[in-house]
């Protein structure tokens, strides 16, 4: 079935680089991009067209880091850094999700909140609990997210309520593997990070990605203060990073939030390996880990994309994660006189970079099932002359909210619209 | 008439001290407030109570610097730094409000923007135009802001299109101070800053404030390309406040915004003089000023308040300002060790601070007209367990936008809700 879409067609089919159409035409079939055309070609003359007038077609946005149940938290704990915010806010609310009813409301509403804001892939964190996790996919995929959600892996440092023994951790891991059944929403394992497994669990987890194929998520390198307990708690590893490798956890299409005090040597290793790093701007300020040299990240050939990070980081919405890391690279381009993030380049990293790693092109790209929002720019102010489309991008980025998106396309479906 | 207000009352009467009250009581008389209990006084017994349940009352905000044309362009041109960006898009975009519908439209939204997002006391910047001015007063006053409006001062470096001779510039100041007629809205001396004004225009200023008793608003060491700039043209002043101070503009209850690179002795001569800093984090990022030192700033008895500096930040809401104040802070934080802000210290600037440069006592004092603002969490994510007033605070701050205002109240009005 052909449908298509006319609009303001903005894409970012390369980092820095934006492709414009003015009152262009997107062709699907059954969802997925056949292109992208200037007038409606001839063949398509008697497909219906979904006309979006003067709003602007962007491409969906990826959060490729969050932690779902701290969304119950969000905007809260921010006086705090790092380890005494996860013992005294973080992980007390994740216990919290071993109450399934308190599960699926707060899940309902987070998935809701996605979309509504127009993110339709993640890569998530879930907590321990295995019925709780599959809670999660399942509101996600009913509300029309796509992408990855991990229960949590931890044996060791999660206080009385939130910490598994080494064997039910194993165990609940398999249980949950095998009642993942969803279309749209796959499990990733996911060790919470270095303090929270055992060296045995690590080598499991391990085991288990490479049996059954299953990409791997976690964090790294956030905070000073934690990379000095994982020195001391894997005084085999000389740095942060090996302490996945050794047990087959770094590998291609591994995620890792933050990288935020990675030495060159650890970003040579992501390089190498093809392992994602996502940067989380706005949490790594309010938690007081540091700001991560995405550039830098960039130029050694480290893949990118951007996380909100909830709840280190306040803000579910990817515009204002986007407008947030443009923000944290112009602080460390005053500091370094590395090169800021430009707008293009925040539009990017939130959007393909993002999507690639479920395996899409590069901006709108033919054969891609369509990810895709559309924003209505009447609530703006007036501006002063008329705008260019890459103008009325930029501002779209730092404006807009759920209230602005007329309708969200996920995975080739309208899910919201 | 005694009208009372019922709700989770949280008001800041220092900085770094928060007062909360479950859900009690705030007596108005007239519009002013007579005080708060924690139980209906008995002489109250026969007055209107407006109960707003469990929803929070807090203090509204005062946006201590903003440019109101550029609202029309805020969100855009956030590539460039402080000078490219005045020449690029500021100066033209002010260029426009010569026309005055386009003045009457625009400024009518930026005034229902403001009161709806909490706003009600403002010391803001129009344009050269005189009579645009006298519209964002009007505009300004029918929704309800008050505070200072200034028509803007410029005779030299303002282009083509947006500079006045000296002559002109000092007749049209006293034709709009004669016109000037507004309750709440009063006007404010107000050259651009050193780079935009002459000696002479500076002088002339100088002796209007000093027989009119007029306050002064200005711009202070924002950018180190403007401080260089200022230095060349003003080789006989050591630093950047003397080109102000040397023609009289600088004394109590001068508006400074920025000072992110002033000197020790600058900071000193603010703190003697009595004027205001005027923080504005999310536009120092922005167009690559820097960050501010505001705790230095605060220890050295300089007064402090924030503004969102709209267009060099993109956030016209105040709460966004306070978030990102605190975030800058911890910014600096991380770069030199001092304290960053906390959440009731972020509140406190965003509110008491402000209010007090226009006489008002701190927090929710006895004998001030009443500037509040009801929000209603409704639209927050479930926490996980109760939270205390000061959590709800922060969490209010970090997530709510104008949706979640119930009601605004402005000098004993009630101008919203």
């Amino acid at each position: 079935m052909t449908t298509i879409l006319r609009g303001n067609i903005i894409h970012a089919p390369a980092l820095g680089r934006l492709e414009t159409l003015e009152r262009g035409y997107l062709v699907l079939e059954d969802g997925v991009i056949r292109g992208l055309y200037p007038a409606l070609p001839a063949a398509c003359r008697n497909a219906p067209v979904e006309d979006y007038g003067e709003n602007l077609i962007l491409q969906s946005f990826a959060d490729m880091h969050l932690h779902a149940p701290q969304y119950a938290m969000v905007g809260m704990g921010m006086d705090l850094p790092l380890l005494d915010w996860l013992n005294t806010y973080t992980f007390p609310v994740e216990a919290r999700y071993a109450d399934l009813d308190y599960a699926r409301r707060s899940y309902r509403k987070l998935a809701a909140d996605l979309i509504a804001r127009g993110t339709t892939r993640v890569a998530m964190f879930s907590t321990l609990h295995t019925d709780a996790t599959l809670i999660l996919m399942e509101e996600l995929e009913r509300a029309g997210v796509t992408g990855y959600v991990g229960k949590v892996n931890m044996d060791r440092n999660g206080g009385e309520k939130l910490q598994e023994t080494t064997d039910e951790s194993v165990a609940e891991t398999l249980r949950w593997l095998e009642q993942c059944c969803f279309e749209h929403i796959k499990p990733i394992l996911t060790p919470r990070f270095t303090p929270s497994c055992t060296d045995t669990l690590m080598e499991q987890l391990g085991r288990i990605a490479a049996e059954r194929r299953l990409y791997v998520q976690s964090h790294l390198s956030e905070n000073t203060g934690e990379m000095d307990w994982v020195g001391e708690l894997c005084p085999d590893c000389g740095e942060y990073w090996e302490t996945y490798a050794k047990h087959g956890l770094w590998k291609s299409h591994t995620i890792m939030a933050h990288c935020v005090h990675s030495s060159e040597r650890e970003q040579r290793a992501m390089a190498e390996a093809g392992v994602l790093a996502v940067h989380c701007a706005d949490s790594n300020v309010n938690i007081l880990s540091g700001t991560a040299p995405v550039r830098q990240l960039l130029e050694r050939g480290v893949r990118v994309a951007l996380g909100s990070d909830v709840a280190g980081g306040a803000q579910l919405g990817m515009p204002q994660v986007i407008t947030a890391s443009i923000r944290a690279s112009k602080v460390k381009c005053m500091e370094t006189g590395m090169p800021f993030l430009t707008v293009p380049e925040g539009y990017y990293l939130g959007t393909t970079a993002g999507h690639r790693y479920f395996g899409a092109g590069e901006g709108f790209a033919a054969g891609d099932a369509l990810h895709a929002v559309v924003v209505d720019e009447s609530r703006f102010p007036e501006p002063a002359r008329p705008l260019s489309l890459s103008e009325r991008l930029e501002r779209a980025l730092y404006l807009m909210d759920d209230r602005d998106l007329r309708a969200v396309y996920s995975e080739g479906r309208k899910v919201l619209g």
